[in-house]
């Protein structure tokens, strides 16, 4: 599997996969009492994703760590996710080393390197290969499936596999949308607003757009994006916009999104992207998936690349130097 | 107090003010096991900034609602903290209400409102007529004293003084540099890369060139954008970029600013503002004046009010309608 399109477009085949190795996984038998999900980058979205699917299901705190140091209150009770798909992220081995001293449940999950040997059986193996931010459903399901088994959540096999079937059977449909969608953003700066429980997918439509198109975006969500950005006025006439929902919304959320729309229009273009599906979780696969689609097809129009991430390579080298 | 100017450079008497408003305030006798603040937009960043102050302090885990529905984990042991200025904020009102239902402990802070009425004597109250995002010392002053009371982080007084202090020596010298800095963004869009530790910083600004100068902006952070937007090239011709540090970085994190202010400038203008102060609170504030004047400032240069928000009223007369 060499082309990014292949890759992308294995993403039901990855959750599949996801549950097997979730469901392999030897869960600690331990009550915690808060969660931290530690990760940066195409890694880090997996907490901010787990975030929006456990809101309002998860008993105890869940707590999104982006940096080298821990928050001060982790200690034994702790559950510490972290989430590394090379296995060498310099901050997440850094803040799993400060969690493991603060005696909290350290659980890993990555493709190898240093996490691995860090944290040995208490790291979630997931296959090598994929660039991170293209390895959503290793990511993801794994975990879902140990909050699970730690009777955090109910299980979510049910909701994999309705995301597995929509995309089964409309796999040709969505990527004909995600062309068209991606013609009109070219050229333009892409800005995702998504409605409320989706706030992680509207940053990583960003971070896709960034990496795979190589393309400066933005993204807020609503109703927060009301309050303040919705008052500006100049910068927007360079900007196309997204709006990222589910199929139906609250009638509050709905006439939020009319009003909001005919505002934003007096500037610059303005789309709604609807998920598809029941269950939320498969609504938020289907977008993730769109979204990578539609970064992927904004890169061939551009004549891009969208594998390599050159930037970050760079800094990457520049920093062990 | 009429003109924005005079609300503006009011930020640190609203300091003193925070500091007796909140010593005044009866703090309730219990243990709490986790926080959760809940505010949208103005009031809503007084959380974002709290969890930047308290991270390597607080014991217990703080999370961050803005929306209209509350976390499933919040029970009898949740200090439930709900930030609106004008008291009348719907999401707020909203969660509160859940959070009450929940059994939470739940303490307000806003000028009066409907917050008010709802909580009675467990509403913190501030005085009215400030445009909320003005506000920032009377909504997080008195709830960092609040804290303190409770035992859950040191008394930071004397970190409020050092700031006040800042501001009265370098009034003139901070303005002229917040002009200098709004000339060189006027016409371009606005981005803030904030430095470890100083994510609601980057947010803050972000916010307040939206809703005072009227105009689209971005934001993000150090170590997270190094993993992600640093990729992007196309768009950033359109951005004038300010990193937001403290005075003195980490070896590691003053190299990352180098190499990324490096590549950002082979695509557009980069420049950094340098926080003042000994503490991170003094910093931190004292970054939030800088930005609140530098947007002010482009408001006034582009001969645009800075103090009506027209988009945001209009939406909400909408949505009562």
């Amino acid at each position: 599997m060499e082309k990014m399109i292949e890759i992308i477009e294995f993403f039901p085949e990855q959750c599949k996969e996801g549950l097997r190795i979730g469901k392999k996984f030897k869960a600690p038998k331990k009550k915690f009492s808060n969660i931290v999900v530690q990760g940066m980058g195409g890694s880090g979205v997996t907490g901010l994703i787990l975030r929006d699917v456990l809101k309002e299901e998860l008993k105890i705190p869940i707590f999104i760590n982006s940096t080298y140091s821990v928050p001060a209150f982790i200690d034994k009770n702790t559950l510490f996710i972290a989430v590394s798909y090379s296995g060498n992220t310099e901050e997440t081995i850094n803040a799993a080393k400060e969690a493991l001293k603060k005696k909290a449940i350290v659980i890993g999950i990555s493709s190898g390197g240093k996490l691995k040997q860090l944290l040995k059986k208490n790291c979630i193996s997931i296959p090598s290969g994929f660039p991170p931010r293209e390895a959503t459903g290793y990511l993801v399901v794994p975990l879902l499936v140990l909050f699970s088994k730690l009777k955090l959540i109910k299980p979510k096999e049910k909701e994999v596999n309705e995301f597995i079937e929509l995309i089964k059977k409309n796999k040709e449909e969505i990527s004909d949308k995600a062309w068209r969608l991606a013609e009109r953003m070219d050229g333009r700066i892409p800005v995702f607003y998504a409605t409320d429980s989706f706030q992680s997918i509207s940053f990583k439509w960003m971070t896709q757009i960034n990496e795979n198109a190589k393309n400066f975006a933005h993204s807020s969500f609503f109703p927060e994006m009301n309050h303040n950005e919705l008052n500006a006025k100049d910068g927007f006439e360079y900007t196309y916009i997204v709006f990222l929902r589910k199929e139906k919304e609250l009638p509050e959320i709905e006439k939020r999104l009319k009003v909001t729309g005919e505002i934003l229009r007096s500037y610059t273009d303005v789309v709604e992207v609807k998920a598809r599906g029941n269950s939320l979780l498969a609504q938020m696969f289907y977008l993730i998936y769109f979204g990578s689609l539609t970064s992927h097809h904004l890169a061939i129009i551009r004549n891009i690349d969208p594998l390599p991430v050159p930037a970050i390579d760079y800094l990457k080298k520049r920093l062990k130097g």
